[in-house]
């Protein structure tokens, strides 16, 4: 397969601003005919993260962590002006202005656009999440799957 | 013709040292005879920013927004140890002992070197920032075209 | 060579989750038998810093920017909830709980594995770092150095 049918990006950060760029970019590849995986670590898991309290089995510690993160798109900060909330509302007031989809719309039209979303299952250890906390319809590999899929591909972002 | 002699990079961040890595980048890749292209998404737009106020025709809110935001490279900060302006300061002196150029100084190299410097369309719109604060010489696109050029690029950058 | 043989990536994040994020991939590339070129610019230099204060010849301000910088992998901090050391401490935490490596192992194993790191001298002057304050075996090198290697290799990431 040409290289330039495919595309990869690594999504660490957990900021609505960073995802937003994340899935604006996964999606314009997409409905351009190109294959994407996008492979979530670290804090980027927060996106993926169920909107609801889910009651998983963890440590104290991993519970406490995993409190103070933003549960789901609704919930993730910017990475600049956050200032307290505000800076999220106003973004979003602007993008609903410009008929700009919200995080979750693009999220959908992620799956509808058959964009594989990959979760790092050592990032998960490291930040105490659990499969059932995360969204449906993903999988689950480590860094060696991802490798093996940059191989393949023309274009390779780390966001 | 060869993917080596072209390099993308997506410039999302507007911090200054940032900013001075993909402009040190870019400039070095142009002047070892590569076509560069930096396409500036969200925060990355404010190093695009004229320096003087411009009276652009926006909401209450975009324009609050926009007030809060540097404007141009002259009033980016630091990512770390910004210490309310100081570390600015400081990289800056520091920067000047060692001749290393402005980022100023680096952005006319690029434009003299003819790096096409791209402003996203939907990011404008999402920042509520207009064409006429920005600085002159730039091009206007969106996604679709920044992947079509990763397409014809080896080296492809998110900053 | 197949550009498939090689990766590189600029790490210019100082803090401990995407230092750990670098040398997680990095390590895992060298792992499948890749020839990888880590290049450390601006922040990312502190995680090549030694343990100990150096006394190295510098100016003031140089001297105050640098001692309020990390020293090495064992003070880096987190770029979300670092919580005044507790986040570093909890996520530590987990990573043993889970038999993940300390970035200090994973240091340890890149040099095994003949991952070739160099220091950007350029930002080594703009940060005021020395060469007796960075760890044994690194290469110093410019951003020429990092474009040519980037030719090379299929992935280049920057982190």
């Amino acid at each position: 397969m040409d290289k330039n049918e495919r595309l990869t990006m690594i999504v660490f950060d957990g900021d609505l601003d960073k995802a937003m760029a994340s899935f604006i970019i996964a999606t314009g590849a997409a409905a351009m005919g190109k294959q994407v995986t996008m492979f979530f670590t670290f804090w980027g898991l927060n996106v993926l993260r169920k909107d609801e309290p889910i009651q998983a089995k963890k440590k104290f510690m991993e519970k406490m962590f995993e409190r103070m993160m933003p549960r789901g798109p609704k919930k993730l900060q910017l990475s600049n002006m956050n200032m307290a909330g505000m800076g999220p509302k106003v973004m979003k007031k602007m993008m609903k202005d410009h008929n700009v989809s919200t995080l979750d719309e693009m999220i959908d039209m992620a799956e509808e656009l058959d964009i594989k979303m990959v979760a790092c299952t050592m990032s998960m250890d490291v930040m105490g999440l659990k499969q059932e906390e995360l969204r449906d319809g993903l999988e689950y590999a480590g860094v060696a799957s991802y490798l093996a899929e940059a191989d393949e591909a023309n274009t390779n972002l780390f966001i």
